[in-house]
Formats: structure tokens, C-alpha cells, sequence
């Protein structure tokens, strides 16, 4: 399959893999993988269920829910409030993503989750679907989403394309026509009318834009399948034609790795899940620096007695997150200055660390600025080193090979658990995070994959 | 302004340039243009109100429109059912262009007005609002719109973007955040929210999911005028930052063209409208054989007759309409071979001899075949001659210099209204045609624009 072209088809031939998909085909691992992808979705969505950003966004769509048969019957991560199942998809999706600590799809940096699960958990609370369809169509979605963004990286992310949502729409597309149980033609359809909505912009990462193009990639891959549903015919190669999606966004594109030898390695076991709520490259730094804060006491006066840190990595670190005088949380997330600070001052490196209020600390303003970064092109992006120099010249360091929530250093099934429990704390939900925890566990052994939305929606008011 | 570069803060100074705009300072033609134009969108929006597609579109949004405060407030041109505002925009918009017989701007082959209206008058349902400001809106968005397609052109349609959803989602945004009176930074964030929706394909033309692109442009630029009022921030940026909209799909951008001299030359001056369902390079063709037919008796006998059929014009026409053994009434609409055939042997030019019927008449095949293509780079796109020679050697023909509906020879008003007349006869609305006409005539003056769609709308069953 290394020289297959565009005339090989691809679209039919994704479609027919995602149709003719079975559970029993699903390698145990792929399995597991994908209940911890969904233990990571609950657990983001939960912290993030109150943020400003998904308030705004169910004041504005508050008014165009339907009340119609498919009305008020899908539910918000950690919200009172009942939507029609398009809604849903788009703010679950916002909600997952709005802070960037959703997955990692390490090939392609791709937060494959968050589309697929939105517009699935959606679809899900309008029929019966059982756990293991579900998962089945969950790890279908992720397989196109992220075959397709192998297809299309590094140069699309590069170009400016906000991958998770251009390439979030195709996957859940697929995941909810194979639950529709469209046929193939159809599915071909289903990614066309994919195709014809597939938008993101990294220019708008950073703001509440972004959240719409991830919203939109769960609401529209659904609308995708059930307009192909109802005999809304696309192209016949909406991604290999001529003027199809891969040659219109790709300025050069990898067939082979769209549907080479599938399924071949499967996209879940290359998705990770952070730790911290920051940029990937920052994972061993801080990694670093909490272990040098549990060793050491770095009080705010203790501190002013330190001279200079100083962190090696290899440069996409300092590329990435060389940003002083941050000044407000979301950069507090990409900025190794503030990161180091903060978590040598507060042992911890949660959502509280890398808020609004915490850039505004003086302390961790000043301890930033004593930073200098060292780049060593020989070491992982999930390596680094970090040194911490005394005005008496005494110095302590630190140096971790593979990071926390790294392929080589995966977050256990425990650390999940626990991210969990911390996120659901944080979003002030309410929430039982125990009954969930166990209920995505349990899940492939459901009848009835709506009763999950049941354990994470408040009581409707 | 011819040097201008990305540093110039491009968004907004379109932003500011659309917030300033007066009635008072808009030039009589341009006003009446508008108004051309509008008339020119009721016309297509009629005659496609019961199509297929437009049927199917519905069936899949009708569980999904909202009975909330904005619900069931936005009418349909042509059709009974009530939707909000959202839906409607989006299937108004579908309608307007699923024939591709709606408005051309000549320099981008962008079909300016259907997204643009369709939002605006949807949003005009839920409020009063004056001719005057309608008008002034719509002149605003088609003006972003066009001069965002003028700065993408001709890379941007080349490369695969159907330029008519891809813009027409910022025009949408533009024209409707005006009349919610937003401040000039809310309009950059709706600019930036209408980046993060940009999308459509050029692969999806021919198939219904181009209309989901074309609807979606009319829904999307609506929402984003709506979330950026709801304090939904975007970039500061959006069309011109490193990874702004312009930068990502243009692989050649003109600056200078996207906000030099403001307002210069408007946009609506360089708009037309189609007096033949059919590709435009196709124009001067079907003058020729309406007038060849109306000198000449070319029955189904006679054109056995017929040796051989020559049209010479520009190479585009053969490049784009060089289309025998056509198989459905949409790719008729760019088949030389079917044109020529159909106009000679039934003296018309309308929706039925482009349906999927036409295609089947065995006499209209045959005559096509008998075609042949003459290149002459020197003449105009908008200029044909073709020549009709028999078995005894006898020929006839006729030359058009400038095709009707270019914008050397644009429709008449009263050509419009016969358009109109033609369209609303053909979609089996039922609706007043000149009631309508006067309405569109008079909607400067009018005190709430919500009372054409009155006219247009069918009774709510």
C-alpha cells in the first residue's frame, strides 16, 4: 500500500473498513485504549464544565434548541441544562477541548477524542446503543480522524489548519454513520458532507474562536451522517478527487498512511493523555521541577536566594514555551518561564497553577525571569534537564528521560482515575466521579451507553 | 494602498470601514444594485423551493429547529414550514444557489448575494428593521465578501475552495453584525469566529453537499455576528495574522485588494445576473442559438439535416463546457453539446431544457454529437459565433459580441422581473410574483424588511 495514488478510491475504501469493522476484530489493548480515552474526555469536560467560554456559548445557542422529537434529550458534561443532540455534540466537544488538556494523538498532535465522543455520547441518548457498538464506532471515528491527519502532517498543522477540528469532523462523521448503519455509499456521502464543512484556524487557538471550530467538527461530522442518512449525496472521492479535502488542505499529502494496510497499528494506541494542562514539550520540565519541589522546600523567600535556572531539551522546548511575562492562563500554559515558577513555589501543577490569578503572583513573576534555556538537539521532546543554582553557588537538578503521560511513560489507568477526580473537583459539578469512573470501565458490558450521560448531567432544573 | 502588507491590521480596518458605512453615503447605483440583486436572489430561491435537495434538508433540520424565543420566527422562500433563524439562513441560502442561477461578481465567480441575504433576512424576522438598513447591511457584507474573494483570487477557486461558501461566511458575518450594532472589535471577533466556520469544496459541486457549504456560510456567518455579541472573542487578526484565514488558503494573496481604497470601486457594480441556468461561458453561445432558432425552423426532422455544428469563442469555453453524453440536468448546464442541441430544437433557454428529462431526448443527443469546438484566444469570454452548415452545403450563423447578462450587456430591470415571473411559474410556489416585485422595488422606504418575507412565505400549515 506505500504507492497506492489518489485514483485508488481511498474514500470508498475508508468506508468500507468502517462498515465492515466488528468488535470481535478489536485487539484488547485498542479496547482498553479506548475506555481511557473516555475516562481523559470525562475527566477535561468535567473540569471545564463552568468555564466562561462554554457559558457564553449556551447563552447564544440557548434559544435555538429544539424542542422537537429529537429535542431536550442530550445532556451536558456537568450541566444542568437538556439540548436536541446537535447542541450537545458542539458544547461537549468545546468543553472537552477549551483547555487543551484533552488527549494527544502523538503523530499528528490531533485531541482525537473530543469530536467523536461528543457527537457519539449525542447520538447515543436519542436510540439504544450498547457499550460495545459504541466503543466499535468510537475506535472507527478515531481510525479516520487520525489516518486522515497522518495523511496530512506535519505540513497541515504547519500551514496554519487547527488539525483536531478539520480532521475531527471526518471522524465523527464515521463514528456516528457506522451507528446509524448507513451503507457504504452513504458513508462515502457522510464524509463528503464531512468535507464540504471541515474548518479550524491555529490563529484562533487562543480564543473563544477556537472552541467553535471543535464544537463544530462534533455537531457537523453528526449532521454529516444523518443528511447522508436521508440521501444527501456528496462527491464520489471527496478526500482523494481532484478537488477533494486532502489535495485542497494537503501541500503534500501521504496516501499510503490514509488507508495503508488497514488496520495495521491502530491510531488509539498512539493517543496519550497529559498530566498537566500545558503544552506537551513542558510534560519533563515539569516533571522535573516536581521532583526537585518535593526535595526541596522553595518558599517564596527561599527563592530569592536562588541565582538561575537553567533547563536543557531539545529546541522545539524553548521554541515553544520561551515566553516571559505571561499575562493571563492560557499562555501561563505554553510559557516555560511561568511553568517552572510555579510549580518549584507551589509543588502542584493543575489548572489552578496556569489560571488568571496565578500569572498575577509576583513571586512567580520574579522567579521567572531568573530562567535560561539550553538546547540540546540530541535529547527526546519527552526529555529534559533542570538546574536550579543557589547565590552561595550550591546547585540542585533534576533530569527526567521519559515524561509523564509520554507514549514511553503513559499516565496508568490509576493516574486517570485520579486526573478525574481532580478535574471533577475543580469543575464544581457535583458530580460522582466514583459512579463514573466505574461506569466507563464497565462500559463495554452496557446496554445502554445513555445511561452514562445520566451519571455526568445535573438534574435538569 | 497598493503596498499594504499583513501588518496593516487588515481585519480591522475592514471592521471599522463596515461600522462606519452610512445610507447617506452609498451612490444611487450601487443602492440599486442592491436591490437588482435581491430581486435577482428571490427569483432562484422561487424557482428551486421544491427541489429535492432542498425537501431532503429539511426532512433532516425540522426535528431540530427551536421553539425557544427565536424559534419559528424565520420563513422559507417559497414553502410553508417555519424554522429559527439559524435554519432558515442556512436553507434560503441552498436555495438561492442550488441551481448556480443566482448573481455572479465577475472578478471571483463568487455568487455574492445568497448567504448574505439569506442571513439577513432571517435575522431581519426577529426584529424591525427598516429598508434602509437592510440595504445597507447586505451592501456592507457582499463588499467584505467580495473583496475577501478579490484578495484570494484566482488561487484560491483554482486550488479547490468553493469561493461562495468560503467567503460568503465572512460576508454573512459582517452584513448581520451591523445590524446587531456591535462595536468594532466585536465585529473583528465575528470576522474571526466566520474564519474558525470557512469551508466548502469545489469536489462537492454537482452533489448536494455543496449546498450544505453554501447554507452553512449563510448559518455560520450569522452565528458568529451572534457569539461575538455574546462576548465570544476571536484573534485579534483573523484574516491577516501568521496563521490567519487568508494566509492558510491563499497560496497568493493581494493585499492591496482585500482593503485598498475603501470603498473604491463597490463590489455590487461588478455583479450580474444569469439569463440561462448555465455556466456563464456558455452565455454568449445560448444568444447565438436563440437567435439562429428564431430565424430558423430547427425541428427534430430538419436538424437531421444538419452536418455540422462549429462555435468559436474563447479556449475556456471548450475547456469548461467541452461535455458530451451528458447523463443529468446538471451537467447539462455546462455541456456545450447539450446547449446547443436543446436551444436549436426547442427555442429555449430555462430549468426545464437543463432538467434531468432534457437530457434523455434522443434528438438532442444526436444533434449534439454533430459539435466542434473552434479556440480563438483573441475574443472576449463573453463573445461566440456559432455556425450551423447542412448536408447541401448551405450554412447559417450568428455572432454575439457581448453575451447577455455580462457586464457589457446586464440583464435590463424588466428582464429581472421576467426572470422572477419565469422562476416563480417554474418552483410552483404560488406566490404573487408582483406583489414581490413591487415589494423588492419599494424596500428602501419599507419601515420593516420582515414584510417581504411575508410575501415570499407560504401560509404556516
Amino acid at each position: 500500500m506505500l504507492n497506492n495514488t489518489p485514483a485508488d478510491r481511498q474514500s470508498a475504501r475508508l468506508a468500507q473498513f468502517v462498515n465492515g469493522l466488528e468488535w470481535a476484530s478489536i485487539p484488547a489493548g485498542v479496547r482498553h485504549e479506548a475506555l481511557r480515552s473516555l475516562l481523559n474526555y470525562f475527566a477535561v469536560a468535567l473540569g471545564a464544565c463552568q468555564d466562561p467560554t462554554i457559558d457564553k456559548a449556551i447563552r447564544v445557542m440557548l434559544p435555538f434548541r429544539s424542542t422537537g422529537s429529537h429535542g431536550h434529550t442530550a445532556s451536558l458534561v456537568g450541566r444542568p441544562e437538556r439540548f436536541d443532540m446537535l447542541h450537545a455534540a458542539a458544547i461537549n466537544a468545546m468543553a472537552a477541548n477549551v483547555y487543551d488538556f484533552d488527549d494527544t494523538h502523538i503523530p499528528t498532535i490531533v485531541h482525537p477524542t473530543a469530536p467523536v465522543a461528543a457527537a457519539l455520547l449525542a447520538l447515543a441518548q436519542t436510540r439504544a446503543l450498547s457499550g460495545a457498538d459504541f466503543l466499535l464506532a468510537f475506535v472507527a471515528g478515531v481510525e479516520v480522524e487520525c489516518r486522515i491527519a497522518n495523511a496530512l502532517s506535519p505540513g497541515h498543522y504547519a500551514r496554519g489548519w487547527h488539525i483536531t477540528s478539520t480532521c475531527g469532523v471526518f471522524g465523527a462523521a464515521a463514528a456516528t454513520a457506522k451507528v446509524l448503519g448507513v451503507s457504504s455509499e452513504e458513508l462515502v456521502w457522510a464524509l463528503g458532507n464531512a468535507a464540504a464543512q471541515s474548518a479550524g484556524l491555529v490563529e484562533t487557538l487562543g480564543s473563544s474562536a477556537k472552541s467553535i471550530s471543535v464544537g463544530n467538527a462534533a455537531r457537523n461530522g453528526l449532521l454529516s451522517a444523518l443528511l447522508a442518512q436521508a440521501g444527501f449525496e456528496g462527491p464520489e472521492a471527496p478526500l482523494e478527487g481532484a478537488f477533494g479535502f486532502l489535495k485542497v488542505v494537503g501541500d503534500t499529502v501521504n496516501w499510503a498512511a490514509l488507508d495503508g494496510e488497514l488496520p495495521g497499528c491502530w491510531q488509539l494506541q498512539r493517543n496519550t493523555y497529559k498530566p498537566y494542562p500545558c503544552g506537551v514539550v513542558l510534560n519533563p520540565v515539569i516533571d522535573a521541577c516536581l521532583e526537585l519541589a518535593a526535595r526541596f522546600e522553595f518558599t517564596a523567600q527561599a527563592s530569592q536566594t536562588i541565582n538561575r535556572i537553567e533547563i536543557t531539551g531539545h529546541p522545539l522546548l524553548r521554541q515553544r514555551t520561551d515566553r516571559p511575562g505571561v499575562t493571563n492562563g492560557r499562555q501561563s500554559q505554553v510559557s516555560a518561564q511561568h511553568a517552572v515558577s510555579v510549580v518549584l513555589l507551589r509543588q502542584r501543577a493543575g489548572l489552578t497553577e496556569f489560571s488568571d490569578a496565578a500569572v498575577t503572583d509576583p513571586a512567580i513573576r520574579a522567579l521567572g525571569a531568573k530562567l535560561s534555556f539550553i538546547d540540546d538537539a540530541s535529547m527526546s521532546v519527552d526529555a529534559a534537564h533542570v538546574r536550579v543554582t543557589f547565590a552561595d553557588g550550591a546547585a540542585v537538578e533534576s533530569r527526567i528521560d521519559a515524561a509523564r503521560g509520554s507514549l514511553a511513560n503513559p499516565l496508568t489507568d490509576a493516574e486517570l482515575e485520579a486526573k478525574l477526580r481532580t478535574l471533577c473537583v475543580y469543575g464544581q459539578s457535583g458530580v460522582d466521579a466514583s459512579r463514573l469512573i466505574a461506569a466507563v470501565w464497565a462500559l463495554e458490558h452496557s446496554g445502554d451507553v445513555g445511561e452514562i450521560m445520566a451519571l455526568v448531567a445535573l438534574p435538569a432544573p
